[in-house]
């Protein structure tokens, strides 16, 4: 699959999504989709076929087990010019325990794993800080990981902070499907996971604030904002109100409570999208064969006009890297809407509804207000793509 | 605590693992081993301060669930000077599953990351052969991962291949401890973990042959090698019969089907110890207040003295940072040392038994052929230090 997207584009700014999703379905699928589990103790697991935002394996008579695995990315580099570092360790656990959520699974641990050139105990600690308070939000504990040093291998540090990479690696299990059998002896039954195969026409998209880009869309922003823009990270942000450090530094928002609030409050969500590399273009992955019109997303927050002006960079573009404002979507029948918004509401978020789910197949997002139509892994001003699958590579590769 | 090593010691290499293992216990783990899990579902979960080879956490009615993380290192920098990828995709695997079945469990999957700073398709397609291989040998699935295009954060790579990072996260269970009750309903008794709290004076050490370095010391060795010695990877290894890149290159040896060929025998392990970063000092992870003598070491690999002689590196140093040819331990009583034994050759390992356990406190490991003594991290020369606790530290950073 080949397509070309307007310059600037994610592959000048060191970031090239269409190779990297076509070689791993080529030369990387084919083996490891191969490798299986031997001890029978195994009764299933959720493979690169399915390839969603997390994996699930079922050892009963415990629950299914959910993992994931994902890093900060370039996000690090703008940690290392403001030399702030609290605000990655909380985007290491953010980005994996929403991806955990997504199936329906309460997260619960998280492994760290830190690639460093050298040993520099302020950063550290400002990193362990920022995990701890993404592990407080998140509810889970971070019960070990990894620090690797291996400086010849990192890009060489200019300006006087460490060089790292941060990544972490999410373990999860659905819940008790009634939270009051949950007793050593029981329950039979666990919450249904949630892959959005029962979404139907009809259905409402809502849509939760993010805080800013999250950890998606770095390596675009920073080519533009800087090398194109010329800009400073003590700049202001026109409309915003704060510094551009301020704003591209904020860290991505944890959205467990919200979603644990939907089930304790007896919603049954449809779909649980946490919306990362892609943007909104993630919908795309849930299961039933349908499409998204977001005829109502909220208006768009500065930083991503600013993002867009910086670069010249066409609608069709913000939309498939930035989430725009939104980072999570939860899908509700149209019937369990007032009840959703007012659990999230009481759970302290400022829920939207952006949308609606239409029977056109192909899974296609659609925002009227921008012209745009989205497939797969891009959106294209009023151009309709035949369907493809690349829902199992974008979930390998984007999250 | 500090420990002067003879130069080229690891910090000159790169590698300042006295300055990781202290500034993780000073600024790191006051934060992380305050974060716990918030859900009831999990009853148990070992944290940084056990800091044993795997993490396990507890979710009944289900078994125990092992989990851990580790990276290939600077082993990838030799794979890309001779551009042969397949051996590190099989050390992606075995370092994570080798540490998986030192409490007990049984791998079941991993989840690899890799960063990048270029889609190359005939890299990734040997990196995913190796996986594939290591993930055959151990028995896992890996139904999931990450790749990472962060060219920015990577060392510029010289000379035509790829720059990339490779790490994988595993996650294992106990199995049932009648392997005959492991039906849907039950059972209600699990394997018990293993963490060598039951190893008493008398019990046997035994050793399964390492394949060479497998993933540890590679910082060390490369400086020693090239930068010190001027040796090229054509050269030939003396005493080996091999060239250096086949011997440096060699894959981590896979210990699941030795581990599991005790258990199925009957034996009950009192430790078992993968040999990673530390060597042999990592028996001085197991939890009894005992010693250990290793007295029947067999010959060093022709590799290590080849290092060595390069190098001009002490006994000390070099035991404190490779396997010097033992890349797992089992301990065992002396009652079932001929029964482990028989079970570990029908299992097609060449098994030696190297030692004992005496009744000394402190976790010392000691080479009487060699002159040295350790303990914690380091080897001596006939210096001994007191009792001090870096067990969780080494298990965070060095594994």
């Amino acid at each position: 699959m080949q397509v070309t997207l307007p310059e600037p584009s994610y592959a000048k700014a060191g970031v090239d999504e269409e190779r990297e999703q076509d070689a791993f379905s080529r030369v990387m699928r084919p083996w490891l989709a191969r490798t299986q589990v031997r001890h029978p103790m195994v009764t299933s697991i959720t493979g690169l076929s399915s390839g969603y935002f997390a994996t699930l394996m079922h050892i009963p008579p415990g629950p299914p087990i959910a993992m994931t695995t994902d890093g900060v990315g370039t996000k690090i580099l703008l940690a290392r010019q403001a030399n702030r570092w609290e605000p990655v360790g909380i985007d290491c656990v953010a980005n994996n325990v929403n991806d955990i959520i997504c199936v329906g699974a309460v997260p619960l641990a998280l492994l760290d794993y830190m690639a460093t050139d050298r040993i520099d105990e302020g950063v550290l600690e400002e990193l362990a800080r920022g995990m701890y308070l993404g592990a407080g939000l998140a509810g889970i504990a971070i019960p070990g990981g990894e620090i690797a040093q291996i400086g010849a291998m990192l890009a060489a540090a200019e300006g006087g902070g460490p060089m790292l990479d941060l990544v972490g690696t999410a373990i999860g299990a659905m819940p008790a499907a009634d939270p009051g059998g949950a007793t050593p002896g029981g329950p039979a039954r666990w919450r249904t996971p949630v892959d959005g195969a029962d979404i139907r026409s009809g259905d409402v998209v809502i849509g939760l604030p993010s805080s800013g880009l999250h950890s998606n869309g770095y390596s675009l922003a920073r080519h533009v904002l800087f090398d194109i823009a010329g800009l400073s990270l003590s700049d202001q942000v026109p409309g915003a109100g704060r510094r551009l450090d301020d704003v591209l530094l904020q860290p991505t928002r944890v959205y467990v409570p919200a979603a644990e609030a939907l089930w304790a409050a007896g919603i049954t969500p449809k779909g649980l999208v946490h919306i990362s590399g892609g943007g909104l273009l993630n919908l795309g992955r849930l299961a039933a064969d349908v499409s998204y019109e977001l005829d109502s997303l909220p208006a768009t927050p500065p930083v991503f006009a600013l993002i867009a002006e910086a670069g010249r960079l066409p609608a069709a573009t913000m939309y498939a890297t930035f989430n725009m404002g939104i980072g999570f979507c939860v899908v509700v029948s149209r019937a369990q809407q007032q009840a959703a918004l007012a659990a999230l509401r009481d759970a302290g978020e400022a829920p939207v509804r952006i949308g609606w789910v239409t029977s056109r197949a192909g899974r296609n997002v659609t925002i009227p207000a921008a012209g745009l139509t989205g497939h797969g892994d891009a959106f294209h001003p009023q151009v309709l793509r035949p369907p493809y699958a690349v829902m199992s590579v974008a979930a390998w590769s984007g999250t």
